[in-house]
């Protein structure tokens, strides 16, 4: 069978074997890690195989390590229900193929982000899923041993590697429209807080559509993607008595902490003030009222990035899908 | 340095080398996976190990194998909020003493929970904290390589095996009291279905309380434990014209479904429905009105769990730890 997709540039372990000048053995040896070879050996093979880009197919790895099946994943926040979820449509997809998954928690650290990294390809998994704490994860100090990785969560471009994400800015979009749709002219914005250079998409998106209706930017509060984070956001416009008509809350998690400030301070929601979250999380359906919320495709975006890991094409391919409104009692439909 | 509390019964590699008929060396091939034996030996080592009870220590395990420095935990259901929260503990407490935790997910699946035991131990851990979904987990035939294992969210007896959970019956004494003291006479109950032989403690303790309070059982829903299981349980009592003035709810999860259908039907909590649940967890805080739920200790019963499958006493123990009321808005305090 041929694979023509992928035949013209995916490089073999023969062509590691050849730059490296040693045995195509040897190289499943360090890749795999089933033999100690010296480290001046070892290191010409990790040499060749960073140069070359080559990726041993995880399933034929399995093979000859008797079957790992076991793919891991990387998380920035475990007790975040999204990440909770997505790993769980992960794990849903992964089965489907035979492959356990386990999951690590970086709790919003890229020094154990690492470590978990290192930690994984260099004993337990055929393959990482990495949902970095940020849009730019340093992978190329990290000894990944040749497994290959596919950043999940990932909205921002990743020429270099596979990546699955969610076009934050146009989800955005879809809230501050709907918003306008209502009759809102002053939108305000609760967001997070950058971690790496880029600014989060959906404050972008937020900016971008608002300009091109012609309408002012709103107040913005920021905080942890949390209920304490929505929480302590919210707080902070109501200090400076800038709360809006309407706002766009970057999470579900986020809005439960606004909703229960709303109803502590006696503001009605949705009339005396219309929401919009972003996740379409199960969080959405059970606030009162009902949040309507952004929705991710979270369980497209599994499959998406579990077939990208098990596929191994040679050519990185970024996939950024799209969002859908899903509307509850928050906005004022 | 001795250690007199482990040394009277603890067997040793030597013990399982000479029961074996084989040196230590090939027990620790065996126990460690760390070089093939004939399978006849393994087989002699393994009955060994399984007769003595055998348990390397494993910090020494790690060292010999360059340090796993990895300890796993199995959990019945990833996308509930309080086994997130409580594998976040696991985390930290581990982290505390150097090592990092991966999870995987049963899924409610006994088959599920017995694949992940025998691959975690078979080459990725050094040690399992298991979550079951059942009170009675199988672990006989179940080929654990010598790894120590501790059960957590275990409130039943484990004789033979370290445990450490809450006192659920406990718990539910104090949310039946509670409602009581508030002059509430006929509380109603709303739990999950039974998954092993025995009864969930949380019943039994709603139940006895009852009958010690000299008070008549009131109805019952069941479901799973999500919101949409007390979302389900709910309906029911609604549908069969059940409704009690007062409700222990099993867990913050299904007491967030029972607060959907109680806003959708216009029951005003606490005025006409009081509500005590079960967790005190984040959700407790986030829902409205807050709940008035019983907490469980989760960091203490985190530190015990690891305290417990690193130290690798001897004797089997069970640790089972008392709750607390917090008092939200649900009860009508």
């Amino acid at each position: 069978m041929t694979t023509p997709s992928r035949a013209p540039s995916r490089a073999t372990r023969s062509d590691v074997a050849r730059l490296a000048g040693v045995s195509p053995a040897v190289v499943s040896y360090v890749v795999n890690g089933t033999k100690r070879v010296a480290p001046e050996t070892e290191e010409r093979v990790r040499s060749a195989v960073a140069r070359l880009g080559y990726r041993p197919n995880p399933s034929a790895r399995a093979l000859r390590l008797g079957s790992t099946e076991t793919l891991g994943m990387i998380v920035p926040s475990a007790t975040n229900p999204y990440f909770a979820h997505l790993a769980h449509e992960v794990e849903v997809a992964a089965s489907r193929r035979g492959y356990a998954l386990l999951t690590a928690n970086a709790d919003g650290s890229l020094e154990t982000e690492r470590r978990h990294l290192e930690h994984l390809s260099a004993r337990l998994v055929d393959g990482i899923f990495l949902c970095s704490s940020t849009h730019d994860p340093v992978l190329r100090d990290v000894d990944l041993q040749g497994i290959p990785i596919v950043l999940l969560n990932h909205s921002a471009a990743a020429p270099s590697r596979d990546a699955v994400g969610v076009d934050l800015a146009g989800g955005a979009r879809l809230a501050v429209e709907h918003l306008a749709g209502h009759g809102h002219e002053r939108i305000g914005l609760i967001v997070g807080r950058a971690t790496g250079t880029d600014e989060d998409g959906r404050e972008t998106g937020w900016r971008r559509s608002l300009e091109e209706l012609g309408l002012a930017l709103g107040p913005i509060g920021r905080g942890e993607f949390s209920p304490d984070g929505g929480y302590a956001a919210m707080r902070h416009l109501v200090r400076s008595d800038a709360v809006p008509r309407a706002l766009f809350v970057a999470s579900d998690q986020m809005a439960r902490g606004v909703l229960k400030v709303a109803h502590e301070m006696g503001i009605r929601v949705p009339e005396d003030l219309a929401i919009v979250s972003f996740d379409g999380s199960i969080d959405a359906a059970y606030s009162w009222p009902t949040l309507t919320s952004v929705a991710q495709p979270v369980a497209a975006m599994a499959e998406a990035a579990v077939d990208a890991l098990l596929s191994a094409s040679a050519e990185p391919r970024s996939r950024i899908m799209t969002t859908s409104l899903v509307v509850g009692g928050s906005c004022g439909c």
